[in-house]
């Protein structure tokens, strides 16, 4: 029943993906091809995973007036058709509602589903496979462990017969556990039709995208069928299934992290996104989570409870515990974010420390400069955002606050617990405090202070 | 083996939940039947079982003397009646310490466990549903994948014969793996009958609940054996058992939480109290802690890393990563509390954002307002706590220090870094700070600032 | 197949450790056996299961010129001998690096390896047994999942007839699931002549140590098999694998902690490390991360997200949720450190609070001090290093700056935002802060103050 992958050759490709569905166990206002997995909307991981598989064409069918949807198609795979589908008349009908682009013509065409993320493309790549080798069409299909509610796929060798939807099982064939996983391949020159032909005559009088195996046998077709893992053909259809759905993506993200050489503690604290880059001997302690845009250079160290988002670590750096990383921090080589810092928007020069309890935001530090504890760069008025500019090798002392727009000149040293509000030589000392004064005995009076 | 659920009628309930026991292996000095499971005790879990199944009355035996089990009876089964077991004489002794209870007279009589906590309450109405249909005793039993160590219960079709302990197992007895749970159901009409009967003549000189199978068995009454899962009837007697349970808990918790519209994106991760509520669209991130008494609105976004009690969030709000909110926190629609920021007993305006490490509490903050980062409330005077009050639209700049009691107006701006003692009134500037000083080239003779 | 553990008795012991592998699949700089888990070198929890298991002698193998791995050695097994393995010419060629130690004689000889790192101390004391009773080598042996790539350990009853490479075995051969660990004891009278005479007859010219077994065979000495679980035996050649020991691990060490009384709500979130001790009632909510060196006493509670390394909580202190206790930090009875509050060689008095965004690093502070929110040391000048000083009951004000060196007496009040640089005698009152002035009216021409 294995199908080798075989190389597509010059044959063209069309992939067909079926992006419309309500989703209404979702129980979500958001479309449920939307919802993200690993920082990307479940579409994009299919829209991935066909073009890695080297469609040459793209469309898309989605619910009339997401723009939305439209827009996450177009992020995700730039060029590609987004067809409306009116009427929600079932699957074949979905496929034909991309008619213009099966005119459009093609060798292979291959259908996916906007809410079945966890495909690979090796798996649509093995799946148009026998059409190279004469196949009219050809199903994916796995062994459930339970097929209880799956089409059951027929067999006679390595050619499929017939799938015969639960209902219309007899006990012989619900015996059967090989299941249909939905996504099909069919020969360019069958595709219009045999979709054409597929008829509503059932009892909720749509149209069934499986019916086409049945016709495509009687046409004397051969349609094989392409074996795939059950995980991997799994749908979301409610909550609990985008979380399994998840946590099979992060597993893979992790294995491949892990392999190329970073060391995840406890990989399954430490949660990727589809796009995070980790280098070579990285340290990533329990408790991680990185958003989209984050490249961690060789040798970083990321502590325990640390979060980062499109974010540059750049080799040897270290952060954490507790370091929040948010869009446009850059951490130049040897840089040290300790714990309860935030960081926004902020170029950290080489060698420099912010160590605890500190916000550095719409900044440029220079290279080992030493921001206290309990630094904040004000960098809100209220209305605008201003920056702050700390020079090479300038030490701010614990709790000051440096208020933006503001420039700490290189070397210069700022008093612990000073308002900076006017700019700072370099090799300047600035001092911006109250004066302290004591009142002996007071405490046995005590009040408020 | 299957007996199917019957609605109770009219049929009249009395709960007996066992809930004396030492607890050795907990290694502990509070109770066992106190440790607590998602955020309650343990027997509360049983006994909101025991309430949710209908009991008209409940009945809890303690050992005699500890106050915090019998208050936490009344928490969790108020008007309850709590029973001393004077002496350990075993379970079917303990049972006759609510002696009152049973003579008190009913139809049905349950008898559950304190330490018995994963029980539901579909399962409390299986097991009494046998009686309706005149069963005299009615067991819970499960398939265990090892019975080793537990009572075998024998069977003659669906009628209970025996259930015979591991020791006086012979061979084919070991080979049985239906296990006897613990719970039963009696025939109230039997009930003092049984248990008064039921002798000591054992090794261990203790009177045993099991026992009255024999019995009743031997009167000619039909013993009923109703299944369970062996998860469900798992019970509770060293600290890893109590993890285990925990995790069944959670486990339970989340996919509700998820089928209901909430996506938890790696549920493992996230920790729920019994009475988590989580509106539809709400999202929460990896690692989140919620303790009891949490609200979550509509369309809230939990980002990583939080932790919250005691707290409500209208539709909207967005807190986190690292969030901190302790009891009496309440935020209005759409507010936004960022990172490393703890809130207590404050009630955060509509649209208002405290985002960056701040301490707000005993507080009101009006609608739009904005908190710099740094921002802290001194509401503790080292004597007494007092209150700040924000106007709506006020903004505080960062690192301000807030000497509560005090007031800043609606609209009011407070300088960054200013220490702020008095009230401000509305649309004013306040300031509170020290004057810059800056000594040009003082760093070239560097000493302490 | 089981054999019985045996007491040693007055049998002497030398354990040789192989410890030179490259680990080119770790794809790291640092040598495999130096990867850490639960805070301690792979190569450390090898060492330490031979010591356990009583060695009177350790050799440990490594590649020539490593003084990092020669390092670790020295702190897990002080006075264990090293020898370079000049060249890499296979197992049984690298024994016989240590060929000095193995001169000057023993009973029995086990080779263990440096990244084996799960192995038991009563594991390598039951690896030995046979010696005892007159065998003349032991091998280590589990029962495969898959055998593939494992050498199959060929038996007659309770003694091994060969171990039979992979790739020499034939399809019967291949059907034995009983693998060999590479694990070995070898008698001490036969050691150094079964290694002599071991080959290097083969495809890649190399001395395999597992080839001693068909040399003693051959010599009518008994060879023992000696069980053990397949996880135990894995060895770690990834990253992948290398966090699956860590797992295994972290597994054990939370099971250890739960029996003695400790309660891990979620213990799967817990990380500990392999010299971390808790005391009984302690409790760890979920999402804690333990360093090596630390010691909680009875009672303690530690908050979710929580961070500790090298500390002493006294019993009944708590800290946390998101409380980061760095080296030297010593809590005593009834302290309470509270959320993003960083402790760092700093020691922390009876009852005493620091409870919210506050940096207390090279400092003392008394009996029931109470520090406010955003209290920070300022500890560092740029240069030097200094300590704080806070006696017993002071009260230092929200959001204030102690410049150290820096005394406050005992019972002495430091006012909300102070920046104190001066020493504050004890009872005195301190203020160091601006005077606030107020502008009416002045947002309606808002700007920026």
């Amino acid at each position: 029943m294995t199908s080798t992958p075989t190389a597509p050759g010059a044959r063209s490709l069309l992939c067909v993906v079926l992006a419309a569905g309500k989703g209404t166990r979702m129980r979500s206002d958001l479309p449920k091809v939307l919802h993200p997995l690993a920082g990307r909307p479940m579409l994009g991981h299919v829209l991935a995973a066909v073009r890695a598989a080297g469609a040459d064409a793209v469309a898309v069918v989605i619910e009339p007036g997401r723009a939305d949807v439209a827009a996450a198609v177009e992020v995700a795979a730039p060029g590609a058709q987004v067809f409306p589908q009116a009427e929600r008349l079932g699957t074949a009908h979905a496929v034909l509602a991309a008619r213009p682009a099966l005119e459009a013509g093609c060798d292979d065409v291959v259908i996916a589903f906007g809410d079945t993320p966890l495909i690979r493309p090796e798996t649509l790549a093995r799946l148009r496979a026998p059409l190279a080798e004469g196949a009219g069409v050809a199903v994916l299909a796995f062994e459930a462990a339970d097929p209880t509610g799956y089409g059951r796929v027929l067999t006679d060798g390595d050619r499929v017969v017939a799938i015969c939807e639960e209902k219309d099982a007899g006990p012989e064939e619900r015996r059967v556990s090989l299941s249909n996983a939905g996504l099909m391949a069919l020969s360019g020159r069958l595709a219009l039709d045999l979709l054409g032909r597929i008829g509503n005559a059932n009892a909720a009088g749509e149209y069934y995208l499986p019916d086409a195996v049945a016709l495509a046998v009687a046409d004397g077709e051969r349609v094989a069928v392409v074996p795939v893992e059950e995980a991997e053909a799994q749908g979301v259809n409610d909550r609990v299934q985008l979380a399994a759905a998840e946590a099979v993506i992060q597993a893979r993200l992790r294995r491949e992290a892990m392999l190329a050489g970073a060391t995840l503690i406890a990989p399954e604290t430490v949660f990727l996104s589809h796009d995070t880059r980790l280098g070579r001997d990285v340290v990533v302690e329990p408790h991680v989570v990185f958003g989209p845009g984050v490249v961690v250079g060789d040798g970083c160290t990321i502590h325990a409870f640390s979060h980062l988002e499109k974010t540059v670590l750049e080799p040897g750096v270290q952060i954490g515990p507790y370091a929040r990383l948010r869009p446009g921090a850059h951490l130049a080589r040897g840089a040290r974010i300790g714990n309860f810092v935030e960081v926004k928007n902020a170029a950290i020069g080489a060698g420099a420390k912010v160590n605890h309890l500190s916000y550095v935001g719409d900044a440029e530090v220079g290279a080992g400069a030493n921001l206290g504890a309990g630094t904040i760069t004000c960098n809100y008025d209220g209305v605008n955002k201003h920056r702050t500019v700390i020079g090479a090798g300038a030490f701010v002392g614990s709790n000051s606050a440096l208020v933006a727009p503001v420039t700490i000149g290189a070397r210069a040293y700022v008093g612990s617990g000073s308002v900076v509000t006017d700019d700072v030589p370099a090799e300047a000392l600035a001092l911006g405090r109250g004066r302290q004064v004591v009142k002996p005995g007071w405490a046995k009076g005590k009040g408020k202070a």
